[in-house]
């Protein structure tokens, strides 16, 4: 036994997603899922962002929504900049394991334009359906 | 002037999706984007599937939302198979284009494996988050 290797062990076990979770994901060729964010309690889509295990485990775990960003090649805690960060509520899987749905509630816009949502006044135009009767 | 070439001339343009809308698409590097799809009045989140740019441009004119499969690699229009179509009532491309909103009328189940949504019962274990007082 010596001391001088203790401090070599780590207190506990390097965090990482539930293997469980992680057996789940489908993902893209760049190890990315889509994340579809949702605000809880008016049901509004606030946006759409891309994580990987480790995005979606921080997400699971510290209460506050984090994403991979493609462009910077970088975790991007949603909020530290902006202040508009998104507090979790609940998070499912869907069927297929390639999309992740965050329940949030939103502080302030969700989108970097400071619109409401990444949506808001981008509409396209539609000819629209009708159910038969 | 020969009538013989006149058959020959298109009553129309070719189909294609607006240029306007195609030059806001970010696209992957199979040339595809996420459409997550809501259903209109209840606002709940069915499901997320992908298109590329004639899928759109069938989903915009249509009136029914289609999808391009990845494993099947073909055009899906959602309901054909199994009933459980999507009447399209809005859409909307996100602020950097590589993402849509559809806002649907679903009939019947929106996941294949007849739940009502993609996301039914399968919430992961989340810490949630609150916003400060």
């Amino acid at each position: 036994m010596s001391t001088s290797n203790s401090s070599a062990v780590p207190d506990s076990e390097p965090a990482q997603l539930d293997p469980e979770i992680a057996a789940r994901l489908k993902r893209d060729a760049n190890g990315l899922f889509a994340a579809i964010v949702q605000q809880f309690d008016t049901l509004e889509v606030l946006m759409l962002g891309w994580m990987d295990d480790e995005a979606l485990r921080r997400t699971l775990t510290t209460g506050r929504v984090t994403f991979y960003s493609r462009s910077r090649q970088e975790y991007w805690r949603k909020g530290d900049t902006s202040g508009h960060a998104q507090y979790v509520k609940g998070a499912a899987l869907d069927c297929d394991g390639d999309a992740l749905l965050v329940r949030v509630d939103q502080v302030g816009a969700a989108c970097h334009t400071g619109a409401p949502t990444c949506f808001t006044g981008r509409d396209l135009p539609v000819v629209t359906g009708q159910r038969p009767d």
